[in-house]
């Protein structure tokens, strides 16, 4: 393997939108690792650095924990600040967020809190009134404006700055993990115009979501990370292991575990520990939990309740439309959001809170509108378990409000939805759902209450006794919402489980998740992140796809049957001059070296970089190699006398076990063995000759033509 | 591929203790699949079948999850009410457990329902006497007689009628769900035998758990309804698909993953949703909760408490040497653990029981002799929150108890597994911890509460604060003691959420798991699991072996440099008694076919067992096939006269698209292809020229040799 001794600089890189090979990188950090064990033995510093070299795993792992932490953290705190600036200011400290500034208030009553003196609206500040038409008008304005000046920063820091921050970056760095080279998608500049604009983006009140560009900012803090340690910034794939640490979710992971250990599941779950533990000491939430929504309902579910929560599915698998549309103006966008969103109080909040609210069960405490219900005047004093009881004026103008909400959060989030601006689908699709849910929740209770005769309610609901939980419903709808979008329902039900704290509805969520794939699989088998890969044409290999065709690698394979014969190399009859003649006529990434033309007995494989770099290093370096030296990949050459042309030997950047195939294997194998071993292309041999190569950049193409797709849609290699 | 047509019966099949080629079964299930799909457009009844074909798998799920769910449930309610026979009867209804007896009797307060009039013990029944020294002995006596009558009746009936329902079936299932062929360990017989077995062995109160055996239990039912569809009785991958169904952690399933389809996952999500949905309708425990031990901690852990939970993570990384011990007589175990067992409050209820009191936090109106701690004269009434107290006589009587239980679990249990009964380690495993964390939960609240000025206390233990909950030590002991015995870190931790629902005290436990794994890997690197499989010499290739050294295919294939040349057919020019002889004086499991002996090429491989059925096929029905005809592997044989020996044509059982690597391919790699790809065997070339092969037996024997074991203890191929 002497072609691993990287004798001159550059040698086993990769060029930008390139695909790397898996095999190579894997044995190369084995091929170092041996190393650094051998030389640990010889003295003490040897032993320290092996050492060193060995923890250097886990310490990056905690420096990404406490870095992803602390930014989490800190965009939390700086979203709640400047979500709340739209409306009004602190005077005590101006920096406070509304619930901070009321927190040190001497109010103590719940409901005072919302109102405290210190906290005050802008018309309040401006004009003095804080009641009135003109008040309301003036807030309105300002929260407006504000709205546009926050999403025009964001616009304008991603263009000018990193055009890779826009987005939630989730089908980049899928496309990344599994192998591919984007130079600078997750640099420096893009973690930090992706962290500043984030805020301002989701601040702006758009209908984004921060979770999933806050995983691009966690695989940026990786990357920053990596580049301290050799044994990681010089070998791609060994990144890559690290780059994956933020995918905490165990089944996100399973999508490219094939080309990972184990242990860096193992190492991901530390940085996921030592980022939940800095996020817990700067405590955005305000409460010791770690889960974002902590629900806690009093009530089983009922059999029968399975059929609405079916139909929550539906609707869910049917929103897979979303984000389908084309690009439209920020600002539009903000400034259209903001005028609808302001005078209806469901979309004025921030979208988490709605969430938070939509999932909450009705205590007896409860002050919310959604809550508003005529209890029954023979009842002593609020019980934990309050019988389901009819709904009062209050819920139903709520019922009108979610409604109106609903088409809007649906309309809005597809125009918002790839803006160039960074944002994630993650909390509005969660919101459409939660509404839905909510909407049918206490349609279905108000039915069990006023019929409680009919059939279907019959044998689970007496009069008097709580039966229908809505909040239960709203957080089926946004589990179904969210698979619909995103299609990965066993990974949802985790994280809905993580979010949730909820383990108790797992039979509701796994049946609203199942039909809202079901459904969403009629309408198209991808999610959107999918579709986002396929529209770059990014060179994306899914786990998913399951390929059934009846064609054999000769049918892929190139050169077809027309086509000139494939350009080879032989190991000791091509002069330096003919390859770089071939290097100049063919864009290909590598040739196979075979023993003769005649024979076409495969002896291994080269790739183009390697040999460019390297005959020009030996043209400035080496004595006696000119244009018509011969190239030799045999382990010995002649010696010449020194009046000749130098041989110039190339063995060390020759790799000797490429991967071959027989041109009767099924492309399904070959589908295989591409996607588990993470190759980058594959020989075809008959009885030992060499016929053909297949690239994966084919087999995509091939895969795309057997679904009926444009196979030009797929672009890099 | 007409090799796949199945021309003549039993081609393709696999002989017992054989591994099966997970490529060749793939590719036969897309050909069967394609086949259903082209004839489905020929009729509306081919429709209807191949619809019924494409939902068979979903039926199947659906039957193992109603079957399985149905078998733990009723395994559940056996064990209760013959644990509670060992003990006493219930006078008004003899099928009534102690807890079903004492439910309907008419005494409400929580204190009787123990001690209620119908449920006597047997001392009390025979000579009507309920206290006393003589009724004590008698129970004692009864006790451990019936404890005998179990254990005896369970190792008669596993010795006499299935041999395989011994032993937890872990290591084996991971075995055969890797691909390996043990015919009847799945089968009916060992099904209803391991049932009966199990409830007998869990109730004879020995130190075992039955979570393990449950899982064969499923795998039994998943296989019992593979047979009843075609799809899955005539394909072994598709097989070991369904009976991996009852895996349902996604973790446990990475592991095997590398062989199944996505597709799997979620249909196993769907069988554990319907098997626990049959479990909540049986309710064995007698809660609407589908999780084991229920947990609610009222206090967040602090930062300085990670020190005993580390602690905890040393001891459950030390007690790995569990089940390394001979197996002995199950009766005299038995007699042992009854005898012991019976006078330690700890060890005479039941294993489950137990960790559940243990992970109990001390509530107000606790009765238990573990809650009875001092309390403050001055707190008016029991608050949830309620302050360190020091701790009462009771509690030190307790920690002797537990203090003597621990010794006795620990070392009876070791006795156990290995036993030839069901027995799993998973309960056995998790109290020992439990005790071992109750008993430095307590040791810790104590220091805390009689030391608060120390500094270790100070920063986070005010006197009359609630600091210190022993339960959630206990949780944490019985997740480290797991994670060494299975050394399964990751998929733990997930398990003891689904186990307790405690989802704030991640933290903790990632602690204690990540250190005992730490501490278990200084003492061996494998898990009790994996020591087994090794021990029995099964060709299992974990995943998480990481093979490191700088050995090449040319080191391990054969022939080696001093055997005989590797044994090959010759495309057009052997003859069939030159193959019967091959047969004969080799075991190979089957053959490279070269175009000829001197140049090597390879063409093919076919398989030792199909080669003997077709021509003893040939022999039979073929005329002219006689001893001197020629095999032909070739596309077209000549033209005979019919007084000639007749050429008999094999292609079709010739695999045209066989494996293969070049010598200079890292074993690395080779090991990695194996593994993902689930091979067999792989053939080794230079230049195109057929060199030699390597068998998963024979990467097993390199690696085990590698680790300094030895390379015999691979036993199978």
């Amino acid at each position: 393997m002497d072609f691993l001794d990287e004798p001159f600089p550059d040698v086993g890189t990769y060029e930008d939108f390139h695909t790397i090979d898996w095999l190579r990188e894997k044995s190369r950090d084995t091929d170092r690792h041996r190393k650094i064990t051998s030389k640990s033995k010889e003295s003490i510093w040897e032993l320290i650095k092996s050492l060193l070299d060995a923890w250097s795993g886990w310490v990056v792992m905690l420096l990404i924990g406490l870095l992803s932490g602390t930014l989490a953290g800190v965009i939390d705190l700086a979203v709640d600040w400047m979500t709340d600036l739209k409306e009004g200011v602190c005077l005590s400290a101006f920096w406070y967020s509304h619930e901070q500034c009321c927190w040190t208030s001497n109010e103590t009553t719940f409901d005072d809190r919302d109102k405290c003196p210190q906290w005050q609206k802008w018309a309040e500040l401006m004009t003095g009134h804080a009641e009135g038409g003109g008040a309301y008008v003036l807030n309105y304005f300002l929260y407006v404006l504000w709205a546009l000046l926050f999403s025009f920063l964001a616009v304008s820091l991603v263009r000018v700055f990193a055009p890779y921050a826009c987005g939630s970056g989730i089908p980049e760095i899928k496309t990344i993990l599994s192998g591919f080279i984007i130079r600078g998608y997750l640099g420096k500049w893009t973690l930090l115009i992706k962290t500043v604009t984030l805020v301002l983006a989701v601040s702006s009140g758009l209908s984004l979501g921060k979770e999933g560009p806050l995983v691009h900012v966690a695989c940026c803090c990786g990357n920053l990370f990596c580049s301290l340690f050799s044994k990681y910034s010089k070998n791609e794939g060994k990144r890559r292991e690290v780059r994956s640490a933020p995918d905490v979710s165990p089944l996100s992971l399973l999508q490219v575990s094939y080309y990972f250990p184990l242990k860096t599941l193992w190492r991901s779950f530390f940085a996921a520990l030592v980022a939940a533990f800095t996020l817990r000491s700067i405590n955005p939430f305000g409460n010791s939990r770690l889960v974002l929504f902590y629900v806690e309902y009093h009530t089983p579910w009922y059999m029968a309740e399975l059929v609405p929560f079916i139909l929550l599915g539906v609707f869910g698998g049917k929103t897979t439309q979303l984000g389908k549309y084309p690009v439209l103006e920020v600002i539009a966008v903000t400034g259209i959001t903001a005028v609808l969103a302001y005078p209806n109080p469901y979309t004025r909040r921030s979208t988490s809170e709605l969430i938070s609210e939509l999932f909450n069960d009705c205590g007896a405490l409860e002050s919310s509108q959604l809550c508003d219900y005529i209890n029954n005047p023979n009842m002593s004093r609020p019980v934990d378990d309050i019988p389901d009881r009819p709904a009062g004026p209050g819920v139903y103008n709520a019922l009108w409000q979610l409604a109106l909400a609903l088409v809007f959060k649906i309309v809005i989030t597809i125009f918002t939805f790839g803006m160039k601006i960074p944002s994630g689908l993650f909390i509005p699709s969660m919101a459409v759902g939660a509404i839905a849910g909510r909407i049918v929740g206490i349609a279905v209770e108000q039915m069990a209450y006023h019929h409680h005769d009919w059939i279907i309610f019959k044998n689970w609901c007496r009069p008097g006794a709580d039966c229908v939980t809505p909040g239960l419903y709203a957080m089926v709808g946004a589990a179904a919402c969210l698979g619909g979008v995103t299609r990965m329902t066993v990974s949802l039900v985790v994280i809905m489980f993580e979010l949730t704290g909820g383990l108790e509805y797992i039979v509701p969520l796994m049946a609203a998740a199942v039909t809202s794939k079901w459904v969403a699989d009629a309408f198209g088998k991808e999610g959107i992140y999918e579709s986002h890969i396929q529209l770059n044409g990014y060179p994306y290999l899914d786990v998913r796809d399951e390929f059934t065709h009846r064609t054999l690698a000769t049918d892929v394979m190139r050169p077809r049957r027309n086509d000139p014969t494939l350009a080879v190399l032989t190991q000791d009859s091509t002069t330096v001059e003919d390859v770089e003649t071939l290097i100049k006529d063919t864009d290909y990434n590598g040739f196979p070296v075979v023993v003769s033309r005649e024979s076409e007995r495969l002896i291994g494989f080269v790739q183009r970089r390697d040999l460019t770099l390297a005959i020009k290093n030996a043209r400035q370096k080496q004595d006696g190699v000119v244009s018509s030296s011969v190239v030799y990949f045999t382990e010995d050459a002649p010696q010449l006398p020194a009046s000749n042309p130098q041989p110039l030997k190339l063995r060390r950047i020759l790799n000797l076990s490429p991967f071959t195939v027989t041109d009767h294997t099924p492309m399904e194998t070959v589908v295989d063995i591409f996607r588990k071993l993470g190759l980058r292309q594959c020989l075809v041999t008959r009885s030992g000759r060499l016929l053909g190569i297949i690239t994966k950049k084919d087999v995509l193409r091939h895969m795309a033509q057997m679904m009926n797709q444009d196979p030009e849609s797929i672009m890099f290699n």
